[in-house]
């Protein structure tokens, strides 16, 4: 295996194309660093865009939920599908208003789901509650036997994709430069707040 | 206009409903406190999700870029879209794996792009502007004759949405919550960083 995604037509990136980044590393922090993604199908030619929670082990990509969830059955018939994890990272503020622009780490997948069996389920709601919390698992009360029949774990093998990242500061024609305006990047940061814990009555 | 979006087959919530929320206000404060949305679209049965900046007025919902861009030329043509904005609060950590969740906010939006007439055009990408930083627009140059002429600007009549909300503590078991472990919500935090100024020569 390369370490980079073959370009293929649908992971052709046109629109400045020096943004792309088809290196599997970049695709993988990207995904990993998100705690949901888009998913896009299409059901008779009208398409969805559903948020949902996703993770990865590997080159596998996986997203779960109910049995009877829209999504995962429209996409356990195996119809293609385009995942999007987006991360935005700063306003990008020029002296001009055209060159404004937004700072960004985006991965595209494009492929199809497909349900897995008992063990792969069992492997990857592992590697989910990882993901959630290292060493929670241990902790917690697991899945009962209906909870886990209860449960559809969809996954895709990531062979197209391409990450676009934006970064760095505003791109101001010469002429410009003199502006009496601040230019420069408002950062936008996203971390983990103090904890609330849950008071249910038992629990105190 | 009532205070809610109708509810119709593409925004009838399945999965939960009580998390549903067809309030135009809830929605709209949704898609406004976001900076990107994920546009799905088919070409040819292909879905693609594409992550783009978006913002409003009103009830329309706009979003821009290069004359060039596939997104736009595809969504140009009045292909049918879904657009999805999504906030990721926190995550839920339960007693059972099983009620693990996070909580979120995400308004969903189905219609057709049309492209607008130079007049919206303009106002649009000075509520644009306005979204990115109000008074900006009077410091920066604004757009020449080229660059105006350059840029597409999309707008879609936000008449099908809802938004899905999730908040509050994990929902456990009662025979659950003696378990010995941490439960409760990590917030999720998203918030500007302090500002880098742009150190090009000129502007020293």
């Amino acid at each position: 295996m390369t370490d980079r995604y073959a370009q293929t037509p649908l992971t052709r990136v046109r629109r400045i194309a020096q943004r792309a980044d088809y290196d599997r590393a970049t695709v993988h922090a990207i995904l990993d660093a998100g705690w949901a993604c888009h998913v896009a199908f299409a059901v008779d030619g009208q398409p969805h865009c559903i948020p949902t929670a996703h993770w990865r082990i590997g080159e596998t990509l996986y997203i779960h939920g109910s049995n009877g969830s829209r999504l995962l059955r429209a996409l356990g018939d195996g119809a293609p599908a385009s995942v999007c994890v987006t991360h935005v990272d700063g306003l990008v503020l020029a002296r001009s208003a055209f060159h404004h622009s937004i700072n960004y780490r985006s991965a595209m997948v494009y492929g199809r789901f497909e349900p897995v069996g008992e063990d792969e389920k069992r492997q990857a709601l592992d590697a989910f509650m990882d993901k959630v919390e290292p060493g929670r698992r241990a902790k917690v009360r697991g899945p009962d036997a209906s909870e886990f029949a209860a449960t559809t774990v969809l996954a895709l093998e990531i062979e197209q994709a391409v990450a676009k990242v934006r970064s760095g500061p505003p791109k101001d024609d010469e002429a410009d430069l003199g502006i009496a305006v601040w230019a420069g990047v408002r950062p936008i940061e996203t971390r983990f707040g103090e904890p609330i814990p849950d008071l249910a009555p038992a629990a105190a």
